[in-house]
C-alpha cells in the first residue's frame, strides 16, 4: 500500500489534499509595510520538485537586497541609494568579508529529503530545523531510488564520490534491489506498528509497536521532512559546500534548487555571491608564488594592456585594483 | 555642539530628518502572501523611547503565533486548527521544554543605547548584530544621564546591583559631575578629530587623530546603535535574563519595550512565556522536598477541594493535573 | 559475516584490535600544568558499554570544578578558596542561571551509537562533532536489537514514546523479524558494494556502487560513531533534556552513562545540576497561584517549624531564604 | 593613585601579588594520559604583554595537532601515522574546508585589554566569554595610551583605519590630552563611588554610587579583562580578520600575539593556515578571468618549466596538480 492510495494522486511528493492546502495559502493576499520582494512573492508556498519524491518550498522570508545596505548603514529610513552604488556596496561587503549585513536577511524553507541527505545536511548547525517526527506519526511509503543515471561506481581519485559508469542492465538490477528491500522495510514497519497509516489494524491477533522503535527498521533512503531556516550568510555557507562538486549529488541536487531561489530573492548578493565564492578561486602562500613564475611580466607593466583587460574582465576599477594588489601579495 | 545644531530638533534621540526617513517608510504598502500581524505593522519602524535618549524600532518581522504550530506540525498549508487547540499546543510546547518551534518567529529591531548597555546585550551570542561603526563615522554628542529616581548606592544585600536612597541635593551634584565629564570628553573627541560631525574643521593649525583612535575617550554612556535580529526563542531567553529584578535597570528598560512588542507580535506565545518562564519558580530537589513540609496533606486528598484551586488557578485540567506529578516529584 | 569475523572477538562493540589501541593510548603518562582529574583520568580512553553494541568513551577534558570558580572570579591563579565557599559559588551561579562560568570546561567524547539516536542527538547545535564518514568508509554489520524488555506499545498518554506490554512470544517474534530484515539489509549493502568490509569481491562479475549510494539501504539501527565535543553548560543541557523521563529510552541510556562521568569530572557542579535541574521543578504563575492554595500557612508563620524544615533539607540559610521568597512570588 | 600603590609593583598591567599567584600554578605538576604539548606547558599561565597596559595567558588547552587527525579519522587509539602522512591530512583538511576536525581543539585565554578592542572582539560569537564585572568589582585605574607611533590621521584610502603622519609636537599634545581626560575620568568614578579600588571612604560627607552605574564615566581605554575560550577553527577564523592588515592596530596587536601561541600548540595546523588563509588570496570568477589574460601560456604548456616551478614553490605534488586545476577554473 503506498501513500497515494492514502491521500490521493501524489506528484513530486505532494498529495492532492496537500496540494489544496498549499493552494489555500497561496490565495491569500495581506498588505504589509516590509520590505517584499514580488520575484519570490510568485513562487511562495509552492513546491520546487528535487530527486523523486523532494522538494524545497519557501515558506517565509524577511528582508531583500535593500536590508543587506539598510543593516550596513545602520539607516533610519531604507538605506539604499543608487542601483550602483548599492551593488558595490554589497560586492564590498562580500569581498571582504563582512558578513554581518548578509545575516539580516533569513528565509524559511520546507524541504522533503532523504533520510541520508538530512544527516549531511543537519551538520550545518548555524540554523533553526524542525522536523517532522517519528515518534509521534508514521512515516509516508516513500523512498529515494536514485536515476540509472546517477548510479556510479566509488570514485578513484578522491577516495569519495561515485566516478566512471555501470552497465545499464547491472543498473536496474541495483534499482530492483535497492527497491525490493526498501518496499519489505516498510512492510516491517507496518506489521511491527499493526498499523497502516491510514489508520487500519494490520493483524487483530498481533500487538503494536510504539512508533519510536518501529521507525528503526526504515532505511536512509526514506524520506523525512523539515521546516529550516537560516539567515543569508549562512546559507551562502551551505551553499558554498553543497553546490559544489565535492557534495554529494543527492544534496547538490537541493542546493541547486535553493540558488535559484535566492536568485529570485536578493539578486545583487547572488551575483556578489557567485562571482566571488561560487566561481572564485582560493591560492595559498606558495602557490601565489608558482603563479608568479606563470605571469607575463611584461603584461603587468603595459597600462594600456591592463585597461584592455580590465574592461573585458568586467570588473570595476576598485576590484581591479585590488586584484592587481593582491597578486603581489599586498 | 550638541546633535540638535546639526541635525534639526531631536527628539528622544531622533532628529527631524531621521522622523522623516521613518515616515516616507511607513508610508510605503506592499502586498504579500506572508503571514503578517497588523498589531505589529502598526508600530512598525516607529521608535519606541527608552531612557533619555534611545530607542527601540521594530524593523522587520518573519511569522506570527501561526507559524509556531505551523512548524511544530510540519505543515503543508497554515497547520492552524482552532483558537483553543492552537494556544494549548503553545503551552505545551512552553511547558515542555520544546524550543525549535518558537525559533520559526524572527524580529529584526533598531536599538540606540549606551555602550555599557551594549557590552551587556552583546552577551547573548545567538543573534545577528550590525552596529554603527565609529571607525568610519562619528558619534553623535548623546550620552545617558540617569534621572534622579534611579540614581542609588551599591546594594550590601546581592553585592551587585543598587539599593537604597541619596539625598536629592548629592543627586544634583552627581548629575552635573556626570554630565560635565561627558561633555568635556565630546569636547575631546572633537579636538583629536579635528572635525565636527558636521564636517567642520575645529583648529585649521592642529592635525586630525583618525576615528578608531579619537574614539576611545568617549565615556561609555554614550549612545551607540544597532540593528539586532534575533529569534522568539532566543528573544525568550535574553528576556528572561533581562526583565528580571536582577537585571540592571538600564537594559531592563529596553527588555520591558520588547516585552510590548513581543505581545502584540505573537500574544499566544507571549502569555505561555509570560505565565511559566517570567512568572513561574524553578524549585530544586532540596527545596521540593521543604516544601512537602509546608502542604497541607488533607487539602491535597480532597478531590472537590482541588477542583475548586484548579478552577480559581485558571489552569487547564492537564496543566493542573501536571502540576500535582510535579509536587509529587513525578 | 559479522564484524567479529573481521576484527577478532568484538566486545560491547569493540574488536580486539581496537582495544589494543585504546590500552596503548592508556598506558602513557605525561607532566601537565593543567588542572587534572584523577578519577576522570582513570576512566580516561575506556569504553563504556551503552545498549547492545554501542559505547561512550571520554577521549579528552579541560578544566575542573575549580575552573568554573576561577572563571567567575576571573582569578590570575587558582580561583579556588574552601571547598564550601567553592561549592556555594558554584550552586548560587547554577540557581541564578549564571551560565557562562559552567561553557570554561569541556569535555570530548567518543561514542558509538545507532543512526536514528544519533539523528536525536544531533538536534543540539552547540558541540563539535566529526562523524565516521560511509562516503569513504564502509560501515560495520552492527545494529541495534532492543532487549525484550524494551518493547512495548505506543504510549497513549503523551502520544509518543512507549508504555504497556508486548507477550513474550511476540517481543520473540518482533526481534526475530527486525534482525532478519537488519541481516538482509547488510548482505544488500555488499552486494551493492560488490566488497566487504575486508576489502574481498564479493561477485567478480558485478560491478560495485559507490559508498555512498550504497550506504542508504541500511536502516536507521545501524550503528555509527562519532567524536563529539561538548562544554559543561551545553552537556547539562542536553542532559537535561536527555536523561529525563521523556526522552526515548535508547539516548537515555547514553545520556545517563554521561551522567556518570560527569559526577566523576565536576562532583560540585554535578550535585548543583543534579538538585537543580533534574531533581527540580519549574512552576508557572498560575501554578505558584495554585500552589499557595495548598500550604498550610500556620506552618509558614510557624519559625521553630521552619527551623527544623530547613534542616531536614539540607538547604543552605540563603537558599532557604530564596525558596521562602520563591513561593512568594519575589 | 594609580593600581601600583593599591597591589605592588605592576608590569605589563599584573601586580607583584598577581604574578605570585601565577608562579604557583606554574609550580603545580600533574599526571596526566591526555595529549599534552610541552611547548604550550612552557608558557602555560604567564602573561605574554601586549599594548602598554594589556596581555595575554593561556590558562588551559585541549588537543594538539594529531587531536586532528584522530578526530578526522575517529579513531579509537592515537589515530596519527607519520608526521608527513599528518601534515598532509590537515593541509588537506584546511585546503578543502573539512573545519570540524580543527574544532576539535580547544584552548582558554586570560586576556587584560582596552574595552574598545574587547568590543571588536566579542563580535565573533562562537566562543566562551568570562568577564570581569564592574557592577560587582571596582575596575583598575588602568587605561591605554597610545604610542606615539601609533598615532596617525584617518586614512583617506578606506574610509577606515589610519594613514599618514602627526608632527610628533602634536602627538605629544594628544597623548597629554587623552592622559588628562581618562585620569580625571577616574577620579570622578572614585568620587562617584566614594571608595577607592583599595576599599578607603574617599570623603565621608557624601554618599556613594552604585558601581553599576559610576563606571559608566570610564572610557573605552579603560582595561578591563576576560576568560576567552574558543577551539581552534573558530580561533583560526578570528587570526584570519584579526591578523589582518585591515584590522585596528590594537586588536591585531593580540591576534599577533595569539598567532605566536598557536604555532607553538598546533604547528602543523599552524602552518597549513599561515599557507592557505594568512597568505593566500582569494580571486573572483572575472578576476580568475582576468587572471588567464597575464598567464604567460607557453610556460604552462612547458612540463620541465612546470617542475622546476613546483620545486621552488614548496607545493607537494597534489597541491600543485589542485593549484593548476583552479587556474583553469575547475
Amino acid at each position: 500500500m503506498t501513500s497515494e492510495s492514502q491521500s490521493g494522486t501524489s506528484q513530486a511528493g505532494v498529495s492532492a489534499a496537500e496540494r489544496a492546502e498549499i493552494e489555500a495559502l497561496r490565495d491569500e493576499a495581506h498588505q504589509t509595510r516590509r520590505a517584499t520582494v514580488p520575484a519570490l512573492e510568485e513562487i511562495l508556498y509552492q513546491p520546487i520538485p528535487v530527486l523523486d519524491q523532494g522538494f524545497v518550498r519557501v515558506v517565509d522570508y524577511l528582508g531583500d537586497d535593500g536590508a543587506i545596505v539598510q543593516a550596513a548603514r545602520v539607516s533610519y529610513g531604507k538605506g539604499t541609494r543608487t542601483v550602483s552604488s548599492d551593488r558595490g556596496l554589497i560586492r564590498y561587503l562580500m569581498r571582504h568579508r563582512h558578513t554581518t549585513p548578509f545575516e539580516m536577511c533569513e528565509i524559511k524553507l520546507h524541504v522533503k529529503l532523504p533520510i541520508f541527505v538530512a544527516r549531511q545536511w543537519i551538520r550545518h548547525r548555524t540554523a533553526n530545523v524542525n522536523e517532522y517526527s517519528a515518534r509521534y506519526s508514521i512515516l509516508d511509503h516513500e523512498f529515494y531510488l536514485p536515476e540509472p543515471a546517477h548510479l556510479a561506481p566509488q570514485s578513484a581519485a578522491n577516495r569519495q564520490g561515485r566516478e566512471g559508469e555501470i552497465p545499464d542492465a547491472e543498473k536496474q538490477q541495483m534499482r530492483d534491489e535497492i527497491a525490493d528491500l526498501s518496499d519489505r522495510a516498510y512492510r516491517l514497519y507496518e506489521t511491527l506498528l499493526n498499523e497502516t497509516q491510514g489508520g487500519e489494524v494490520v493483524d487483530d491477533r498481533r500487538s503494536g509497536l510504539a512508533r519510536e522503535l518501529a521507525r528503526m527498521v526504515l532505511p536512509t533512503n526514506y524520506y523525512t521532512q523539515w521546516y529550516w531556516k537560516v539567515d543569508l550568510h549562512n546559507l551562502f555557507h551551505f551553499l558554498s559546500l553543497r553546490a559544489d562538486d565535492h557534495a554529494q549529488y543527492e544534496i547538490r541536487a537541493y542546493a541547486d534548487a535553493i540558488c535559484d531561489v535566492v536568485e529570485k530573492w536578493v539578486p545583487m548578493a547572488w551575483g556578489a555571491f557567485a562571482d566571488y565564492r561560487l566561481g572564485g578561486a582560493n591560492f595559498s602562500g606558495p602557490a601565489l608564488g608558482a603563479l608568479h613564475g606563470l605571469i607575463d611580466e611584461s603584461r603587468l607593466a603595459d597600462e594600456a594592456y591592463l585597461d584592455g583587460l580590465r574592461e573585458k574582465s568586467g570588473l570595476s576599477a576598485r576590484e581591479f585594483r585590488e586584484f592587481l594588489a593582491s597578486l603581489k601579495g599586498e
